[in-house]
């Protein structure tokens, strides 16, 4: 780890070969999803994409501005891998537009998704914006004349219930620390990177992520999704169809809908950008399944990307492209549906319970009380 | 009624009077569905919609373009009523394009909605549109010059599973009468109007209707949802949550997604255009919770309206207008979200089997069966 | 020609064959436009592109609705000529939404123009939308189930000043024969098929056509664009530039802007529809250079498709595209901004002075006042 | 001027109080534009408007990234003045997206623009976002649990031919001094805050402002606008129509079209989201006038917002709203289209020849030269 990596005190390094997934997951509670996932259930199964995770934890007690508790993070999500400058082809979609993701403009435009996916707290987008760009100038030297440009795409959701979010604790070796840990393999959950101090329907909530596999008849794709999860009422979660929110109305947080989701799709179908468009707005029909409504608070905010057509944002000439056909999108549409369905309460499963600022305290979804619900519907799988 | 009413003989019409609410719905059946209806349950609980159908059923047998089997017909929603010309706030969204909803440019740049929203099969958008631009300038004479405006909203969906589409049976006088006939008061549902010939879910369609009101401290409103409903694979349709359509899987018809909804949102809540555009994509959660993933042959395609904000629409001077808070918009997403799943499941209940073209049958949904289903589940209401 | 073009009375032709080039256009006169056009300066010049119109002009004096006087038509541009089914790339824009163009929720999302663009005025969309697919369903059988799918693309601009336009004068046969008569090689220009009645800048306007090659080095492609030309107010005109509608205030004829412009651009550029997008957003510089505001009354709706990656609408499997470079695309939005530009001044040019609907008269653009006007400027380019 | 905004010595300030306005602008010069301008022809000759400026330049000489030299800075346009945290309806646009704009999810789906917006260069929009949160923060205290919520809207153009871009010298103090020295009044233009290094058509470019007021019998509202203009090929150039690019060739510097415009338009008259949205788009015609054609480099992107209505945006109950009809648009439009045709011409007609990092140097325009090519082709007013 380089010197510019060596991280304060405050920060709780969740380390990224830690045994992530010896936790249970939503399916090892028998929640019975429907679809293939791939081997990790997570979008790391699509081929190339990394992801990284620095986690800030710290403090305890009351909430003094500058100093904690610290409750945050930020989370990378590489398309290509970290060490690799080729964009993919990429589009956004916004459900609810109360939050921010930079960059956007230019993937709408360029059709194009340049860099990492970056999501951190509401407060902190603007570092990770500009430490994106240091980064990337360290990595790879501008020209001659030192021209250098980037568009960053970077998220958030609002963790201000259990952070000194007014604090500004994320620096830019947090970004950095992300960034230079992203990998492949088990994907951590819950409590981690961006969604260190995350709210799901008023469970503890934070990152999540899912895969679907195709038939071969299908073309044998994958489906990655990973979301950072934050939006919410209990009385409208249902899981799985079974209104779970409801039988377990215990520690609610919320009057009314607050937070927000942010959800990144990845897939190594050749999709340009038109279709990636319509696989992107898919992911609110997952959500719909979960008992979202979107508040007039969130910020829910979607991006996908292909990890196919390598060498296509060239600058020169005229690229050679693979393109599936419009007609055989429904099993990647439907994957999509079903991988932010499950992506969204992995999330509450893998998360614990956390105590923030002023002593707030934020429960995890209670994995034996989920089982009795679903089982008095009839719906437990295992 | 007048001489241009008089049909030919291949309509077999529905009275507009008739006692459609003797038949049960999905809530009589004890789909336990959240939040309050309206006392119809229906877009016409919105004070000034109204409703108007032209069915027409006629024929049987094999096939004979031009001369049948006729499945098919009109409906008109008026945002106002027949008789008023004033414009409402209004805006539209498209969970996926593969359909036609004309005049959306200027509901888009404009926010209003001119006239009555107009549903009817993919082949007769035309006839319909120019019949709305004859019977508008026969209702009020153009100026002194013959100057006349008119950028009618037709949509459609696919009925030539069941109906001759390329007959064309559609004609002037039929679209006529489901202007002149429009009415408040109870909607009818199932194999009606535009809905006559349609497929959901791989059971009947058709046209569907629900509403909510909100509690008097969120501002007393109501939104109204009418669907015409022809979308949807039976492995994926969920009730209430719980997997219906994969306990129900005799006779299906398709290999995979085809078809589509037009959904209309209608509320009396002072909302501007901005506002409109929000409520009218939570259509699409409404859907997610009915277990849609929106295939690639779908035309997903959702308008709503405010019947508030009368006279807003005025070509002189400054104009007064209400507007409800942001911040209050909540409920109305919520209702919205709600009142879009119920309105898809009572266009099933509703629909009676049907037997079109080339003797194909489409069998409606077997109400016993889903009251069997959802009392496996434990969510039979009643 | 087949017995269903057998055309009333009413229709004046404008034969397909006529030397309509013999009248001079805008750069005969002297208009210092900027770029290489194509041999044609036509929208033909993109390869596959034809054109097809059918001009109704008929009656004199006061207007009797239903009888005339008729002065209106139809306009049809295939993107690879009337024999081919194989879609292409699209994509549109709206400018200002006061106008209709049906058809572009399915471009939108899927990407893909199918068929032709046909081009009428406002009160006859719905005429000419259901009689391509009548066209359609008799030139390609449909399935062994009867099953057929069409949404047909259809634009308008208002020709009620001069034209009996609640008549409904453009029937089905209308539009057969601008379908059959298509052709490649020279564009009429004016008074022509949609543009019939079209008034622009308060001159006589209607059709316009015009293109631009790029440099081999550029990749030799070529931008074609045709316009049917309604909107604008005289004091606005500007003509390379310079103030011409000021120095020709003879003969106005609106208050405040009216009218609509509809823009075809065509390509064969190798461009996904995410770069036709951006491409058709130019047209809106090219208006700009001739003075339009885009009033609040104007319909001003452009789309463009590139006819290269044939087969790529086919329904299976992975498709082998092309692309150009995002970088290579500033030739291409030029070459569009300039052929915008012309293919306005060609329609004013173009057309000749007509007299409608209550002896009203519309004078063409004068062309030795135009020259004066632009050598008092010094910008008399022979 | 508080402790926070002690700057450091490498910032040579333009005094918020020099007498800008002695310099020529480009009516001074004998320009002939259309349309009446406001008492100061800038955008805060709409009430209540103030701008700030940080101008950061220092050093010389060859690039030494992290030391500079610098020539870059950071604008901020308030709509109701630094002291007001009332939001104002506000929409975006994008021409074309190579850029940044954060903060436009928000404005788009609520159609609020909350707080100022910022402009300053592409590697400088993270700092400058997180700063204006830290500036609000400290201005207006959060709620008792430390609840704080803050989308800032900041835009960018690329400065990094002149300018040390990967030095990262925008500092937060530097954007709290442009946000503190916020004023009414003349705007100083040219070689200014964000606009302090930046090229516009070849010639040294940078802020400029114009504006627009209404007939009484038009409402007499008044149309601002402010640009930060970095964009354009010399050969493309039209001033007032004429080709003042192609007659002044000498000193080039780009091969093809490179850099951005951020427009900024405010306006007093009572305009909702949707309206503004119209308005906004308008800006595109402008840069027609003054020969863009929008390279694939560009990030043209612009802001409209409207100061009437004041209170909207409060979170409780209904508001009243007051609202132009869309009939009475046209003279706001053709305002919005005038002011941005000037102000870009304002913008290099302030702008001084700088000479940035390597020595390189970008000629302003010379106003003798100018002069000299508007009385060649006769449209010299003065």
């Amino acid at each position: 780890m380089s010197k510019r990596n060596a991280l304060p005190a405050l920060l709780l390094l969740v380390s990224s070969l830690a045994p992530a997934q010896t936790k249970p997951r939503a399916r090892d509670l028998g929640v019975p999803f429907d679809g293939a996932p791939g081997p990790l259930n997570a979008i790391t199964d699509v081929k190339g994409v990394e992801v990284g995770h620095t986690t800030l934890i710290s403090g305890s007690g009351k909430l003094k501005v500058g100093e904690g508790p610290v409750r945050t993070g930020v989370t990378a999500v590489f398309p290509r891998g970290k060490d690799s400058i080729d964009p993919v082809f990429g589009a956004w979609f916004t459900l609810n537009g109360n939050g921010e993701m930079t960059g956007t403009t230019w993937v709408e435009d360029s059709g194009f998704l340049d860099g990492p996916v970056m999501i951190t707290n509401t407060h902190s987008v603007g570092v990770v914006r500009d430490a994106v760009i240091a980064w990337r100038v360290k990595k790879a030297p501008p020209d001659e004349d030192g021209y250098y440009w980037s568009l960053p795409v970077v998220a958030e959701t609002y963790d201000g219930d259990l952070n000194d979010i007014n604090g500004f604790h994320v620096k830019p070796e947090h970004v950095f620390h992300a960034l230079d840990t992203a990998h492949g393999g088990p994907v951590e959950e819950g409590n981690v990177g961006g969604g260190t101090g995350m709210i799901c329907n008023e469970f503890k909530g934070g990152i999540g992520t899912a895969s679907r596999v195709l038939d071969a008849k299908d073309g044998g794709y994958t489906v990655g999704v990973l979301v950072q999860c934050n939006y919410g009422l209990r009385s409208q979660l249902r899981i799985a169809g079974v209104p779970v929110g409801r039988e377990i109305p215990d520690h609610t947080v919320h009057d009314t809908d607050i937070g927000s989701i942010i959800i990144v799709v990845a897939t190594d179908a050749p999709l340009i950008p038109t279709q990636l468009k319509r696989v992107v707005r898919r992911a609110t029909l997952g959500l719909g399944r979960d008992g979202s409504f979107s508040g007039d608070g969130s910020g829910d905010i979607f991006i996908a990307f292909s990890t196919a057509n390598a060498g296509a944002a060239g600058s020169k000439g005229v690229h050679d492209l693979k393109m599936l056909a419009n007609e055989q999108l429904n099993p990647i549409f439907l994957g999509t549906v079903q991988a932010v369905e499950e992506a969204v309460i992995n999330a509450m499963v893998a998360a614990e319970t956390m105590t923030g600022i002023n002593d707030r305290t934020v429960i995890a979804l209670p994995h034996d009380k989920l089982r009795e619900v679903l089982k008095k519907y009839n719906r437990l799988a295992k």
